[in-house]
């Protein structure tokens, strides 16, 4: 049995209001909106999360979606939920307001993202990858396309899919074989399986719109033969109603370690009719949209499996009573044993470090937008990689944290805890595995550079070291110690990979220790700058010892990984 | 679909022969047996295991134990591998010439038991509490209940259960309530109900033997009013037959998320016949033989669910051609990709350090034993928390690493790769968990002794680390200056450790970390022990080159945790 859920409200309206020295809602959205709204909307979003979709978490877990006669059919209740969730405007609170959305800024869609994930995952995938496609539409789609689909995505009343992997084409998308040949009547007759296609299909809308890569006949090898297409299951007639069946058929649906109630499907393309995107040749920019916005909502559903995971080893620690508590009088729950209290911090400090990284590089997007300033988005584009690769690796290690809390009732299913180390584990493979996020990350974003965008971010953490030192204050000084020499280990393995540039293969041996040192570093620097806001409290808030606590944890037990990390770097390839 | 299962002959025929610059096994036997001996035996029990044990592996995972009428039902095949298994001698070559058995030395019993767990580990499991049971009441029993009970579970006819674990006394034995009432003629009985009893009802054998941990009436309160009981599923007649069902049903078998295949069973003690072991009183220091071996034989699990997981993915990745290789010519498979390369190399070589580790604690023993050497049994007696908590705790996080090599597939049950990381997760928890493993480390075998075993060690590795140097060569060189700066991070650690004394909440609070830092301290000596080895050969052997890459790469990759985890141990509880 599952945990209650409890949004973390008070933790969001810190990070909008003060964790990074100013409202950051209000200038995002030019005052608009203060950090409060934002506030609000992440309170509202929490009690819809824990009235309607947390309590489908176990069943979907338990039921999975099932393919019953060529349909696939979700758990009890899913089809029920998605109702009530366009219903409440919540699809339309992900859009940008070019797609007639709400154009919510980044920071609170961060804190969306991460409840609707930790309420319910399986069901999470559907919201994020029908937000990921508006995104996509809403950057290249023809008005036509716009007018006939992007409305309906907006709506909910159409969800979205993503369809790249084929069985020879899973990292590699160069090797994609699925062929669009051109009809002549504008449209396209798309051939060629897709596999692991994440809400490929189920019965909680009436369309679902697949985006696909394809090669059209005679273009070129590789890569840079893909483009893309929209591919409805069925199709539209001109007046918007819909039409027959599209020739796309769910051929299998997976049997999965974790996430049960997020159908994973095998599509098979048997001359369906699609509809370019964008220019012939330019898929991949145009899916690269979509990637990049469902890798940064990657990071949000780590928070949110790692919170959930967090939350249910909490409400147990602190209800089970087992053996005399060391350095404690009377009856303790085991919250207060030094050792799962330890567990418990070790998890707290690493969810909020992962909570506050997500927040923040949304909000760089808004920020680059907004000021056009090419170096923020270097920044913001930076951090992606790291986001997805750090807090995915981290929620899967944080998940089996959770269950040790438990002892033999965490290896139990009925428990619940086990759920979440299930459906946490594929977050490192799917939207680019962590090795792709490294490559992406040594590759076009330090090494090419040589290592400039990485070395602006350093600069900006000495500035919270100095802010630490000003600040004074034992957990403070201690911070800023730790901080520098995070920073001095960093910059070793930075030059390290830089100077790896002529040796490839150096580089990419390396490259995950690399992106998962930035991680660790990420993190400690998001607790610094929580150091720094309470200080700058004139009275303490109630939740200034503990955020103040949970920084001096990561500090002392998650950030010393960076020394190792940066002597695994410097080792380039063992051969 | 499970790989093949191969066993690690030729690293055994290493670790017996020359890992520790001496015939181990002709040592432990005086001579009547040689490390060829222990090579074969391993090779005999690998095809055995690969033949008979391996195919039901993925079959235990599907059909699970049952609870059929009050009656455990285990999945097709395993009463006919029990049988073969009997047949084949397995069970009587595990327990001492005392008690009737082949006596073995531990180093060769240590590849035994890794064998089994890796080509079946829910199988496994009721070897290794057999086993556990055979020692114990080879130690405390008496004649009467040898010759009734002791016989019968060497010759393999009836199996052997450890009952500890109650609703509400789980770490703390102290707490356990079922009571043993004596009857007047002898016998007790016994009333309570005891969970998570592995392996507590099955229909493979005709007899169970159940050890129990139970209160007389009036005993003191805790751990020291505990006695120790054998109650056996069916009564047994003077004449040795089975007479009528005992008073203990099995009320359920739980729902886990791994090793389904071994029913862990909810027992109900009805006024259940119960005999005496040992002294009244006396019975947490005659189950701690059963939880030791036990303890120690975990070790030997996680290195055989690690070598499990580890030849699927090196099998996956062998095969699956993926994208083009960095620095390769022409299709070379996955294994060929830099961070694919690292994840194999990062599992082989800890696999290697968890297996040469339990080889050289079990062989302690064995030493200890033969020169009543106290120092050599402290020795031994220290690395069992160490052993048991930091293999568990690496092999879990093994698994995790072996389904990312799988990339998508690895997400899917049919490719088997999950069922590892499903039936790794217990191993931290059961037989203690690391909390558990890491008092009995920092509070009876550290900080007691201040720090005398450990340095103790710490000597053993200096001596390890010249003969690095005199050795040479660019990997021994490599190899002596990474351990010589882990073994002063260990130093410290340590004498922070001691410094804590006074102070155990601080002690308690980072002694997980300080159980990982020795473990993996430990893990780069029998590294650093290997490359001396290959450094005394005259021509170079076949496996050398190896020997010395996962040398070279455990010290790049997995050693420097040792600072890290010195940092945090360093800093004590975060309040």
């Amino acid at each position: 049995m599952a945990a209650e859920y409890q949004a973390p409200t008070a933790d969001y309206a810190f990070l909008f209001g003060e964790a990074f020295g100013l409202d950051i809602v209000a200038r995002a959205t030019g005052g608009e909106l203060t950090a409060a709204d934002g506030a609000d909307v992440i309170a509202g979003a929490g009690e819809f999360a824990a009235s309607v979709l947390a309590p489908l978490q176990s069943i979907g877990d338990r039921e999975g979606a099932r393919l019953v006669d060529g349909q696939v059919r979700l758990p009890d209740g899913f089809a029920e939920a998605y109702a009530a969730f366009v219903e409440a405007g919540w699809i339309s609170a992900e859009a940008p307001v070019s797609a007639g959305g709400d154009g919510l800024p980044g920071a609170i869609r961060a804190g969306l993202g991460e409840i609707w994930n930790a309420s319910n995952a399986a069901f999470a995938l559907c919201w994020l990858l029908t937000a990921g496609q508006i995104h996509a539409l809403d950057a290249a789609a023809s008005d036509e396309i716009r007018e006939t689909y992007l409305t309906k995505l907006v709506s909910g009343e159409w969800t979205g899919t993503m369809n790249l992997t084929e069985p020879a084409a899973g990292t590699d998308l160069g090797a994609i074989r699925t062929i669009a040949t051109p009809r002549g009547d504008g449209t396209y007759a798309i051939r060629g399986q897709k596999i692991f296609i994440t809400w490929g299909d189920h019965d909680v809308a009436e369309n679902i719109v697949h985006l696909v890569l394809a090669r059209t006949p005679g273009a070129p090898e590789g890569a840079k033969g893909l483009s893309l297409f929209v591919a409805p299951k069925h199709l539209v007639n001109p007046d918007g109603s819909l039409g027959e069946r599209n020739a796309v058929t769910t051929v299998a649906v997976e049997h999965k370690l974790g996430i049960h109630g997020s159908p994973t499907c095998v599509l098979s393309y048997e001359d369906a009719t699609g509809y370019l995107v964008g220019e012939v040749g330019g898929g991949l920019a145009g899916m690269f949209v979509m990637m990049n916005s469902a890798r940064i909502a990657m990071g949000f559903q780590a928070t949110g499996i790692a919170d959930r995971a967090l939350q249910q080893a909490t409400a147990y620690a602190a209800d089970r009573v087992q053996g005399r508590v060391l350095g404690r009088e009377g009856i303790a729950p085991i919250a207060e044993h030094p050792d799962v209290r330890r567990l418990l911090l070790s998890m707290r400090s690493e969810v909020y470090a992962m909570r506050a990284l997500g927040v923040y590089v949304a909000d760089l997007f808004d920020r680059a937008e907004q000021t056009d300033d090419a170096a923020v988005l270097a920044m913001a584009e930076f951090f992606v990689p790291i986001l997805k690769g750090w807090s995915t690796e981290d929620a899967v290690a944080l998940t089996s944290d959770a269950i040790q809390v438990h002892g033999g009732m965490g290896f139990i299913e009925e428990t619940g805890a086990a759920q979440h180390y299930r459906d946490a584990r594929i977050m490192p493979i799917y939207e680019g595995t962590t090795a792709i996020q490294s490559n992406d990350l040594i590759g076009r974003k330090v090494i090419r550079n040589q290592g400039a965008t990485a070395e602006a971010l350093f600069a900006d953490i000495e500035r919270t070291v100095e802010a630490l030192r000003s600040a004074g204050g034992e957990v403070a000084v201690r911070t800023a110690d730790r901080l520098e020499r995070a920073l001095a280990a960093a910059r070793r393995a930075t030059a390290a990979m830089v100077a790896f540039g002529s040796s490839p293969r150096d580089a990419h041996a390396v490259s995950v220790p690399y992106l998962m040192l930035l991680g660790v570093l990420a993190g400690g620097w998001m607790h610094a700058l929580a150091v720094v806001a309470v200080a700058a409290h004139e009275s303490a808030h109630e939740a200034d010892a503990a955020r103040l606590t949970a920084a001096d944890f990561y500090g002392a037990h998650h950030l010393p990984r960076v020394h190792a990390l940066a002597e695994t770097v410097a080792s380039g390839e063992t051969v």
